[in-house]
């Protein structure tokens, strides 16, 4: 079976995966309208393709809060790595300091922060943070992620309580028992999302900032209001995201929201994407509409599902593949 | 089989009721087009949700017409019971009852009302009335249920003829012999929907003022001039509704009506919806479009035919956990 | 299996008649888009239902040119009956003066006019006239069909060359032996649509005017230019029709053409539309939107092949209960 | 099996065609919503159809760039004839000067020009010309082209690299061992795309004038702005094109680009559109539009699979047959 586009990706991960994984990660809210919303409106876009300019050379590289990649597209946090391949995030920090690009380690992880910065060292690596009803416990994670080198602080914002994920509650969904959520071992005994605090406001973004010099990246954003608040409460940056579509169903999709989050900060703060990625030409349409990177989820865990950190690094080559072609044939 | 949402219990109806009793309760006038679109209508209608608010309580109670409900999901008024579950109306209101919200009882049940309000006192319960071309039949009705502590009179407009049921048409519908429309056997000999009387107009509603004191709503109402003569002739409150789309096929979806029903109201009197309620997200969109209730038809049934008053909690829990859920994601 | 609705009387005809004769009445031109879109068009088309006025006694007669018919559908002239039912027009011309309707009776009739006359005296009759190379043909038998008691002349204007009906052609499509057309066997030796005039215009009009006292309807118009000149050429009505989507495939759907004629003509004449009729609540939207009445074509052939001339009663019987039922049902 | 429209030619190509051949032809980009949306765009386009206009006698000849052909309808270039029946090239050659209509040939023919010239003398032909890294073929090519005859000099603009298309790569699409890129032998020992030059640009186009006295026509064209600049640059002809939507995906379908592209245009220049014929009736919406011929691919191919240069005058004379029948009918 050759490997040529992501779609193939995903058909080996829903063919070798065991049900319970490959359900979890598909899973979206509901009806999945709003995961199922993040391809289609993709679809929506089109191009307006130019011709005949020299394309003979690109530069596809980009900085990102001014580190640079080798092109716009990063690893988004997504939890549990190990039900995709064994060596779980270890893998998934290899592949993205091999192909020089942005990889952003969720707190629902299944190595330890210690373990993925060991497995790739100097990688460029954010954290994604869940603030905890023991903010003890949310404090010395971030300060732990801070002291092994991540380089920002990515604070997701649409998770006060999980979405409701049919597919996970009819498997009752849980990590088998040789996996943990390693992170968090030592503060909780049983680590279950009813453990998040869902009274965080915005004025919590201030009790980040006094914890860290790490630049506050704010996930989750789909309005312009909210947009203008985050700017105004100074994180450093925004990723226009829905959670895959896995939170709050029927809410717009990714790149739609995209264009009027771009519009509400004008430039004050970098603006990211994430949901809905499938092609180079999509990446292209992203940074476009004004994004300065994208963000890749499930696509990421089906590169590892398919060969660990060697299918990541495929995943990741066949988007920059794609993006640079897309590029010259858009001129 | 895990009972995780509203379709789940809509397959198992489907599946276990007589194909006669499942048709009766699925059907919609004609081609149904509107009963389909009263669900679709929902989908067309997106969130804009917001982030970091303290959602770590919501009260989610609510009144109509001065009664506090706990959430704000009433049960419609619908046919028939007992072919759903052997003790009908009685299991919905105690299902009603114990939720603590609203039991809208129709004409046509299969218990009496004395029967209906034996099976739960104290529960909130309204009762809906058509005016039959015997009007001391209709008179008699409407007395004994003020009598027996109903609290709201619902009067259906939208049924001068029964729509056009083509599935009821095959089957050669009607009830086994053992069941009654108990509710008119004193007045008739036979029960059949041309007993109901065609000619009535907006002025009935003054003939019904002077029989009760009970508040009046009108049920049925899907346009702006309609809310308007509705607001003029005194009643309380007003339910678009399009009988789950059994009448006229090819009008607008109720969510949809509601708009501009809300708009012509101008807060007067309440308004409810009914019809293609199937998530609490769609109770979300009903209560942010101006509805201060929504009411909800076939699931109700699905619930009793699943499991008679327990399944009918079901899915009243099922609906209210979705509606916190939202209303948490959403901010 | 219980005839409830038109479309069990496709489903008959389709199951029963021979393929090419099915083949035949289905066709459309090229991707039959124009055939699909009368029907999806009605669709598309939604009612504002009022409520609570006395719909106990309804009028459901009208005029069309004068003459009275029972209600506000009549029968499109489609030819070659008799590959429907071995009386062919004969028993159409029967359930037309049953129910009480006008009947367009095609040049292109299996039985001559002087026996669609003698088959149902008294019947309210037009007469559809192609214009033949052979001018004299179409003036002998336009004199023949006024001689009988015709009331309308329709002439057919979309038809200089025979829509593109590629079922047909595959089909090698052509009237058994033992069926002739019999209105055209004295004028022509070999009967074929290449006998029509292409060169026909607006000034044929004054040619047939010199040639008869009849009133002459128009029929294929669907634009309001068209519209314009066929007033102002001095015809009694138009029928807005695109011959069933049998000739320019890709037009416009005839119910949303009806819109700009009733508007070009300003009640000066008289507008009718056929295609895409399949249901009472069609025709209460074809009223609705300015047409005085309108004309079934391929549901009065399923008529025929369900039970003759009795079929195409129950076919009208159902149209009218159904119609009658809407106009209760959107006050 | 009866050929009765262009998809019964698509349908038998598939059925008969080498798998690997027929991907080839049928490919586009990514995930083909382009060379689908080409197709899609007509459909979306309805006619107002006029009556009663004498449309006995129709002249269907137009001219290109000052060249009589017998109906506004040539053949596009498209590579590798010989895929689709033996004697590729020189059988569309003697196809398209049997039905007098005009023939863009390819660089990447299967003959020789010199084979192309020689098997329909006297045809009408256009030169489809690649810029080679190596320019020097390029001229030569191009130089010995006019030297044989050709009329035109059609430079592809949209093709630095070429497009994604996922089946040629599954497959490893090259061509067998007996057939070649004849035109190029000479010039490379290899003749891949990759020899493409990727940094033509519209100074380009001076360049090619002064090589030659042909007329240059400039295909790939999708925009005003680009069609300005075309003007601007002095060629005679645009060919508004996306290459079969086997270049950049999810840019306009050529029919859409069309009217832009003649708005920008106003007259200057001739405006011709590829991609997505099927009908006669496309044929006429392209004029309508303001395409003063149009030009057809796969369908071509389809034909030489069928039976040849046989088989391509069969695809031909239908959509004649068709665009006559479609003027007629639409007025």
């Amino acid at each position: 079976m050759a490997m040529v586009c992501l779609s193939d990706f995903e058909a080996y991960a829903k063919k070798y995966l065991p049900k319970i994984a490959w359900d979890y990660f598909a899973a979206g809210a509901d009806d999945c309208t709003t995961r199922d919303e993040n391809i289609l409106a993709y679809k929506r876009i089109r191009f307006r393709p130019r011709m005949l300019r020299d394309v003979s050379v690109m530069d596809i590289r980009t900085k990102i809060l001014g580190s640079e990649i080798s092109f716009p597209v990063g690893i988004a946090p997504t939890g549990f790595h190990q039900l995709a391949w064994p060596d779980g995030e270890k893998s998934t920090a290899r592949a993205a300091r091999a192909m020089n690009t942005c990889y952003i380690a969720s707190t629902y992880s299944t190595c330890t922060l210690e373990e993925i910065s060991a497995a790739a060292p100097g990688g460029l690596r954010w954290f994604q943070l869940y603030i905890h009803r023991n903010r003890a416990a949310s404090q010395e994670l971030l300060q732990r992620a801070e002291a092994l080198g991540f380089q920002g602080l990515v604070l997701t914002a649409d998770l006060p309580y999980t979405g409701k994920r049919r597919d996970d509650i009819r498997n009752g969904f849980r990590l088998p028992p040789h996996m943990k959520v390693k992170n968090l071992e030592q503060a909780f005994e049983v680590c279950e999302m009813s453990l998040l605090d869902p009274s965080v406001t915005w004025n919590d973004i201030y009790w980040l900032r006094s914890l860290t010099r790490l630049p506050i990246i704010i996930k989750g954003i789909l309005t312009r209001e909210d947009a203008e608040l985050a700017v105004r409460h100074g994180v450093q940056g925004i990723i226009v995201s829905n959670h895959g579509g896995r939170q709050l169903d029927e809410g717009p999709a990714t790149i739609d929201a995209l264009v009027e989050v771009v519009e509400a900060v004008r430039g004050r703060v970098e603006v990211y994407v994430d949901g809905g990625i499938r092609k180079g030409s999509d990446v292209l349409k992203a940074l476009a509409l004004g994004a300065k990177c994208v963000f890749i989820g499930r696509p990421a865990i089906w590169g590892l599902a398919y060969k660990g950190e060697e299918g990541l690094q495929d995943v990741l080559r066949i988007l920059q593949d794609e993006f640079r072609l897309s590029m010259a044939l858009a001129g």
